[in-house]
C-alpha cells in the first residue's frame, strides 16, 4: 500500500506558535489611530481586545508558548493529518507531488478555531465574559461560538442579513454552540439603526456587520471584540498548521518546493505558510503563493498603502494591499475571499518579495474543486478551490518544463454547508468576474487620503 | 497535556474484515426465497448483485482479506483516531472512560463509506459498469456515489422525494461525486409509475425507493443493486471499525467494559461490536449495547421472525427483530435509524443473549447530542445521538453502582448536513414519539403469515 498520510500524535502537537516579526529583514510600518493618524497605543485597543491580545499583537518574541488548556482543545482534533493526494496527481499527470494539511477536520470544518480557541482562552484568562464579532459565510462565527462554549463565555455573532437568510446552517451550527447571532443590520446598536432607517430593507454587509460588533462590545459590560483574520495574532495563532506540516516532512525525509494557501484576510495561508517563510529568509530554496479570487484579487492587483479594515473607518488605518475600504466584491461563493484588505503581515511579505500572489476566477477554482472531490473524496469550501486552482496551475507548469516539484497547500476547510455553491456551478449558473480597470483607479483614490507608505 | 487521541498510521489499517459467521455458537436461519419460501440460492440472487458478493454474503471463513486497491481508498481517511472525551466525561461527572471512534471523518461525513467503496471495488471487478441504491436521509446515497465515481462506475440513487425536497445538501453531494439522484417515486420504473399513478403527489417511502432501485438494476445492463446495511457482507466491511479500536486499545493497555452503538439497519452498531463480540464469545467479559429509537424500537420490542427487507416484498425472506415490513416510522430526525427490521447477525447475537439492546426518545437523544457538541465540539448526527444518550445511561449506573467502566462507542457521523433537525429540537418543535402496543401486535400478525423461527 503506497502511504497516503503523516499522522502524529497528540504529543505532537506544536508547543509554541511562531511569530514572524522577529524575523522580518524590514520593519513593518505601525497601524495606525483613525482619528489622530498617530500609531496606535496599546490602551487606544484596550476597549476592543484584552491586554494579553493586545501584547501579542505588538510582540516581536519569536517563538510564543501554546497555552496547556488551548493545547488540550486542540488536541481535539489536531494534529491534523498531511496527506498526499495520491489521487488527483494521477488526474493532473504532472511531475508533482502533492501534500496537503486537512484543516476540514476540526469541529467545526475550517482552520478557524485554530485561533478561535486561543482568542476565547485569552479574554478569559482577562476576565472577559462575552465575546462579540461579526461573521459574513458564518466559518468564523460558527468556530468562535464554539470556542467560547468550550471556555464558558457567552459569544454574540452579527452575521450579515443576506447570508443569514441564505446560509442557515451556519446560523444553526451557532445555536448548537449556544452562541447568539443576529442579523446585522440589527436594532441592538445605534449603527445598525442608523443603516435600518435608511434602508429598512439593507441585506447588510460585513462593513455594517462589524461596526456592529465592535459597537456591542465596547459598550458591553466585561464585553470585548473578536477578529478571525488580518491581525498578527490572528495569523501568530494558525502557525500551528505550518509547524505541523514541517514536522510531518521531516518524518519522511521531504521538503515543499512551493507552499500555496489561498488568500482572503491571510490566516489561513499565513498559517501554512510562515513557518517557510522562515526558512526562506534563512536561505532556504521555497516559493511562497497566495491564491486570491480574480473579482477580488487584492494581493495581484491593489495598490498597496494605508487603508481601514472596515468601511465605517472605525479600525486603525492598517499599512496593506487593498481595493479600497468602500470597494463592493462581487457576489462570488468563497464568501470568506470576499474582502478588500489583507492581513499586513502578509502585505509586507509581498511587498519584500518574498511570497508570491495569483488569482483565480470561480468557473477555475470549481472545476478544481469538483474534480478534487471526484478523486480525493473531500469535497473542498469553495475558499480552498482558489489554492486547488494554484496547485492545477503549478502542476501544469512542472509539466511544461519538464521539472519535479513537491507541493504543499492548505486545504483550509470542507465545503458541507456550501454544497449550494457547487449546486450552482454544476448546473451553469455561475458567473465569471473580472475586476475592471476602473474598480483599481477608485481604490488607489481611496488610499490617497491617507498618509502615505 | 493528557491524551485525547489514539492515532494509528495507514499501514496498521486491519489487512482483514472479520467474519463472525465463523464464530457463532448457534447458525444463524437461512434467508428465504420471497415466491417459494425455500432457501435462498446464489443463483437467485445473481441478477441483483455481482457473485463475488454473494459468496462473501455466505462465506464462513472468519477472515476476509481486505483488497489493495480497497485499502489505498480507506486510506484516504482511515485509519480514525480512537478518541477519549474527556471534557463529557467531566461534564457526566461519573466514574466512566469514554472513548469514541470518529467515523465522521470520513469524506461522506458516516461511516457509510467503509462498504460503499469494497462494494463498487467488487462489482467493478466483476465487470459491472453501473449501480442502483435507494437512499432515505442520504448518507447511504452520497457514499455509495463517491465510491462509484473513485471506481469508474455510474451511480444511481432513488431517494425518498420528501427527503429529496427537505434535505437537497445530500442531493447536492451526490452531484459533486457525478452521481444521478432521482426523486421517488418516479417515472423511470414500473414500481415508481404505479404509485404515481395512483398518488400523483405520494412523498415516497424507503420501500418503493427499494423497489424501483432493483428493478432498475435488474432490467439494466451490467447493472447491479446495492445495500448500504443489514445484510452480512455490508456488516463485514463495517468490521474493519471495531477491528482498528482493538489495535488503538491494545497501544494504550485498555480494553472496554462496554462497546455501545446507535443501531438502524445494524451496520454501524456491527461495525464497532463485531470484533468484541467474537472476545466475548471466547469468555472475555465485555457487555455489547445497541442503541435504538423508542418509536423504532425494533430489538427491543419488536418481535424475531422471518419478514422482508422492503414494502413491496421483493426481498429475501430474512431472519430477523421485525416491527413488519408494513411498518410506518414516526417522522424522527434520525432517518437512518427509521428502518422496520434488523441486519439477521444482530437480531440473532440477540436472540443469543450475546448483545443487549436500548431504546431512548428523540428528546433524550438530542439533549445529550447537544451536551456532546458543547463540550467535545463535534456535532454528532442525529442516529449518533442515540449512541450518545445510551453512553449517558451507562455512566449515571456507574456512578449509582460506585463502579468503574470504560465505554467504547461508535460515533457513526456528524451533523453538518443534519442541522435542521438540530434547529428543530433547540426551538422545542421535536416531539417524543412511543411506539404503541397495538404496532407491535400488528408486527406479531405480520409475520405470522411466514414460516415460523
Amino acid at each position: 500500500m503506497e502511504q497516503v498520510k503523516v499522522v502524529l500524535r497528540d504529543d505532537e502537537i506544536p508547543r509554541r506558535w511562531y511569530n514572524i516579526q522577529a524575523d522580518l529583514p524590514t520593519p513593518m510600518s505601525p497601524p495606525l489611530h483613525p482619528g489622530t493618524g498617530q500609531p496606535v497605543k496599546p490602551e487606544d485597543l484596550a476597549p476592543v481586545f484584552p491586554m494579553n491580545l493586545i501584547e501579542q499583537e505588538a510582540s516581536s518574541e519569536r517563538w510564543i508558548d501554546i497555552p496547556e488548556p488551548v493545547l488540550q482543545k486542540y488536541a481535539l482534533w489536531r494534529p491534523t493529518p498531511l496527506c498526499r493526494a495520491r489521487n488527483f496527481e494521477k488526474l493532473l499527470d504532472a511531475p508533482v507531488k502533492i501534500y496537503y494539511k486537512n484543516e476540514g477536520y476540526s469541529p467545526a470544518g475550517s482552520h478557524k478555531p485554530n485561533t478561535a480557541i486561543p482568542q476565547a482562552y485569552y479574554n478569559k484568562e482577562f476576565g472577559i465574559k462575552r465575546l462579540s464579532t461579526e461573521t459574513g459565510a458564518g466559518q468564523w462565527g460558527s468556530a468562535l461560538s464554539m470556542a467560547c462554549q468550550m471556555f464558558g463565555l457567552e459569544c454574540r455573532v452579527f452575521m450579515v442579513r443576506v447570508s443569514y437568510e441564505q446560509k442557515p446552517y451556519r446560523r444553526m451550527m451557532m445555536n448548537v454552540w449556544g452562541a447568539e447571532c443576529i442579523p446585522s443590520p440589527s436594532v441592538r446598536t445605534a449603527a445598525g439603526r442608523k443603516v435600518l432607517e435608511e434602508h429598512p430593507d439593507s441585506p447588510g454587509s460585513l462593513g455594517i456587520a462589524i461596526s456592529e460588533a465592535v459597537e456591542d462590545a465596547v459598550t458591553g459590560k466585561d464585553a470585548r471584540y473578536s477578529l478571525g483574520s488580518v491581525l498578527n495574532h490572528v495569523l501568530l495563532h494558525q502557525t500551528v498548521i505550518g509547524l505541523e506540516a514541517k514536522k510531518q516532512f521531516e518524518k519522511i525525509g521531504e521538503y515543499p518546493d512551493v507552499v500555496l494557501g489561498c488568500a482572503g484576510g491571510g490566516s489561513n495561508f499565513a498559517g501554512i505558510s510562515l513557518p517557510f517563510v522562515m526558512d526562506r529568509i534563512h536561505g532556504k530554496q521555497v516559493r511562497i503563493v497566495g491564491a486570491e479570487p480574480s473579482s477580488c484579487p487584492t494581493l495581484t492587483r491593489g495598490p498597496f498603502g494605508y487603508d481601514h479594515g472596515d468601511l465605517a473607518c472605525m479600525t486603525p488605518l492598517l499599512p496593506m494591499y487593498t481595493l479600497g475600504h468602500d470597494f463592493v466584491p462581487a457576489p462570488i461563493h468563497a464568501g470568506g475571499l470576499r474582502y478588500h484588505g489583507m492581513a499586513p503581515i502578509v502585505s509586507h511579505l509581498l511587498k519584500e518579495n518574498l511570497i508570491e500572489a495569483r488569482s483565480y476566477n470561480q468557473l477555475e477554482t470549481f472545476d478544481a474543486g469538483v474534480k478534487w472531490a471526484r478523486t480525493e473524496g473531500f469535497i473542498p469550501a469553495p475558499e480552498t478551490t482558489h489554492a486547488i486552482a494554484a496547485v492545477v496551475e503549478e502542476a501544469q507548469r512542472a509539466k511544461e518544463e519538464g521539472k519535479e516539484r513537491t507541493i504543499l497547500f492548505n486545504w483550509s476547510g470542507h465545503g458541507l454547508v456550501d454544497l449550494a455553491s457547487y449546486d450552482a456551478y454544476l448546473t451553469g449558473k455561475l458567473s465569471q468576474y473580472e475586476l475592471p480597470e476602473e474598480e483599481i483607479e477608485r481604490a488607489k483614490r481611496t488610499i490617497s487620503r491617507y498618509p502615505r507608505l
